[in-house]
């Protein structure tokens, strides 16, 4: 960390701010520049300093030099993380399409999802039981009874499932009845909710948060991480900017980006970013290029009938289409699937 | 809601359409452009909906006409609503000032910064037990701890105390050891944690989410309101955008507009804008000539040794300056202060 | 274009808009709501009457049924547009690929870019003699010294050069030294620019603003296109976004929509959207796999020594190992390279 | 300027970085922390060099420790800079505002805006001869014909003028009919208009582009000021952001933070961040308690009649009803007007 005094500091000052340095055990040392005075902090800093040596009159800027990550970091971690799904491999050199529809409707919808999923050769279905809705007059999903059918679905059909959970006291019923829980973006930052999944013993999709950076993303990995679950797939699904012709803008260079500082896998939602069906194909393929490990892909029996993001659904058919592009975009790129 | 199709929509289609509205039990009225047909939908339209007709391929578009949020709204609740804390009234013409330290960190500090308040004439000190924070290796506050820290100030000063809630599980506990909860940025379409404070009986500010829309904000206030909860304070903190010399963008565009579009009381708070305590007095200032009801800003006794957000917090002279600053721009827009 | 009424106005007031929307020989038709009156306008409605019509006290909004542009539209316009320079060909299936330094910086800095270029069998360099440059103590270009050595490249090595034109002045003789003119992001909303630009006999590269949104860059487009100049290339090179981490986010949706909406060719610019060499790899792939038509990439002899970009200037050995890339993924996306 | 190693870098590298360092005539002083090894760079560095030396592969970081701008900051220039334009000054204890028209449409509607603002004991009309718009279709502007009837106005009213200069061939005939031009945000990074701009003798408004940060802002200042011309005034107009609840987002800390930086004075646009007239009152008043020098406001005879931006013209006496608002927020912040 590197702390840069205004041009007006005074040496009492400088000698102040050094006593307040190795009050925290770390060691200052000065560095006269011609126009600044500059203090090089060594030792195990946090960013929580900075902001206290920040609030000093005499201070102009403090500038981090390593990262804050960690546990997420390639430089700390060098071997790259696989999770496992069954025999689902995230991370590896195979690709992995995870498809369903936005959310558990009724018995009757998720079964014939999860039964047209299953031709087509997936073997993780996703689907939500508890819904984040912008308005309290819009469907809230089925929430446990929502579980418990999908618990029925991997039972009858052995697909596996993913579903997203959203309030902390939901979290050991949720992973004792899916494959895979997801922490949604309106929840990347929502931090007992991360702590709480990061005590269970079942993989979490982290979705980042609609305008959250990529270091904030990799942070509330860190959370995870940190409190124990080492099986962390981090998920874009675009990010909000001034761009209104979608609803969220995709991402790419963050889904390479995470790959190059993190050794955790990275999956794409083409359909939160893209907001229509037709935009999917482009982006899923994008994606794959791009270097992702996998996408999440809404896709509804029938998508003018869904209670929700109908309008981002795949039908079943287009669905198919998709997977024979993803096959021939992924050889392009060394990866495997199907 | 209007729904406009693609220039190559069918007879049939259109019939389609039709059927499927008049199932949600909403009357369609088709009208004939030059160059697209368009039809009207009369009714209790959702935006819900909006998604499953946006879903079908001659769908162009689907606009709301009518605005989502009903409770918040000064179209549905002209009255304007005054949320009462002990003897302190927001969104009256009295003008009210919260300040405090961003945590409690200890007895200390904690009576200190209340006693420096109260010597100032302030009624509300602002502290926070739970700290969202974006490294698990920060500080993350006192918890259960902090909350009865609150409770002693308040017995032993007379100062009421506001303090954010992150768990939905603490909101009980919150509830009953403070005077006003509120909701952070991260967590403002938490949608869960909404519910919860809309069942307790205690004032609640909900801060903008970052990246939230104006919108998005007064649903996320329509989620307190409709789960019983009427004293919502609505909080403008700075959102974020890609200017990145000071913390946050202090939307003040938001403040006016929120004051024309509901009833609820709005306050601004000038310090996570900031990021830093010079911007504090324009921003202040600023707030108040806009039209909003209060300020919640940040004081530390010592923001050099501040657990978090030291670099914004005011020195207590400094916060004694800026009510004198308040007091003056007050009277120059018909509001009373101090 | 349809107008909707605030809930308040009155039937005179009703009477006197239509009379306004009448004098523009427009026909108003009113459709009653249960809340609101709605006023469809039929005819060659224009954006600006939308704003003398919002500036109506009892108007509440008007919402555009359109779009604005026609020109570049494939509504109107449904073959694609082929732009041809020498025997290259954009739009078609043919995937382009231009290559170059950032500036031009000497004869023996930009024939050895056009040799190593010519080399990898690229038949298109980039390279400015201007530079739009944010401080005015940078480099800011040879001028017309640089469109000099341009010509000279192309008279001695055959391979087509294109620049970036930013003052009207220069317009002319741009078009006499090169073959395809750029219009920079910087330049977007250039409007006397766009109107020289269209004027002449040039193929034209129009660069996204960095904040403008697809229907403004479509507009921008518009503008060569009503002035006569038929030979359009858009590109996409990355918006501004509150991420940090990298130059700018390239919006790969955009792409995808541009080839929706437009008849044009459009192009990707990894370079700057990455804004570190490492970056460009990746997003040129998911440039191709989204439906790029080709790429503007920057190759420096030797980035080390570059007058500007240095950072994301390829070196030449891994130019060719991404020219080795993009013909795999073209492959798998039925397009041609090489 | 500070260069941050890789954790790999050689002392061969570190030794040939040197090198490169002192060809600039710039002093290399290695230091080296416990984890990476970082070079200070003493002597007059430039932006320019850090993305040469960002390009080599061992190097993770270039960081500035100085600003960029020398002849707008008050670092290096502490009076601040009055500009006088006729007997009215910028910058100086007194507030002052510019009303007028978007566009000059006619002689009639030209001379009415005048003498209504004259009415007020206003000085200055803005109203724009050349315009700026999004699309090819709409109303362009007068051009020179608005030029001279701009010249008609100040001879026979006595009123001055301010302009808006899109084109830099017309720079000097625009100079000699106006008494102010003004740089437009679509322009604020036209950087050959700014270098002519830079060459006369007449004061310059220079608004912020709609995604220019405040550093770039200042930076487009310092071209002017470098090429000559130092009256120049910066106005904040609203930036881009995610929102659309309003046409731009006023960026009051922008505001003050420019009068911290530089000695320049700051004006506030706020008809152009509002988009609608009722928004422009709240976001005047915060522009003065702000610490804003200035307002430049739309107002029109006949806003429902207006050629461009009706819809955030004020009614004359809604003007008059501002400017009583003016003055008592001006006598809270120690400002004189009227």
């Amino acid at each position: 960390m590197i702390i840069v005094l205004k041009p007006q500091a005074t040496p009492e000052q400088v000698e102040n701010l050094k006593g307040m340095i190795q009050e925290k055990k770390l060691n200052p040392v000065p560095f006269e520049g011609e126009e600044r005075i500059v203090i090089h902090v060594l030792g195990d800093t946090r960013e929580e300093y900075s902001k206290a040596w920040k609030a000093l009159d005499f201070v102009e800027n403090v500038v981090p030099i390593l990262r804050p990550y960690k546990l997420s970091s390639k430089e700390h971690h060098a071997l790259k993380t696989i999770v496992r799904v069954g025999d689902v491999k995230f991370g590896d050199t195979e690709f992995v399409v995870i498809a369903g529809p936005c959310s558990v409707e009724s018995e009757e919808q998720i079964m014939r999802a999860a039964n047209i999923i299953k031709g087509m050769g997936l073997k993780i279905m996703r689907a939500s039981a508890f819904k984040p809705r912008t308005s309290p007059y819009s469907f809230q999903g089925l929430g446990i009874e929502g579980l418990k059918l999908l618990k029925q679905v991997r039972e009858e059909t052995g697909i596996m499932v993913e579903t997203e959970i959203m309030d902390v006291r939901d979290v050991p019923i949720a992973a004792d009845h899916v494959d895979i829980l997801r922490v949604g973006a309106r929840n990347m930052q929502n931090f007992d909710l991360l702590k709480e999944v990061g005590k269970v013993d079942c993989p979490v999709i982290l979705k980042r948060g609609m305008s959250a950076t990529v270091k904030e993303f990799i942070m509330a990995a860190e959370y995870i991480l940190y409190n124990g679950n080492k099986n962390v797939i981090l998920c874009e699904r675009g990010i909000r900017t001034f761009e209104t012709a979608y609803r969220n803008t995709l991402d790419i260079c963050a889904v390479a980006l995470l790959k190059q500082e993190t050794h955790l896998p990275v999956i794409v939602d083409p359909s939160h970013a893209a907001g229509g069906r037709e935009l999917v194909f482009p982006l899923s393929k994008a994606a794959i290029a791009a270097g992702a490990d996998g996408l999440l892909v809404e896709m509804h029996p029938e998508p003018e009938k869904a209670f929700s993001d109908g309008d981002q659904s795949l039908y079943p058919e287009q669905l198919a289409r998709l997977l024979k592009d993803v096959k021939r975009v992924c050889a392009a790129v060394d990866r495997s699937f199907g």
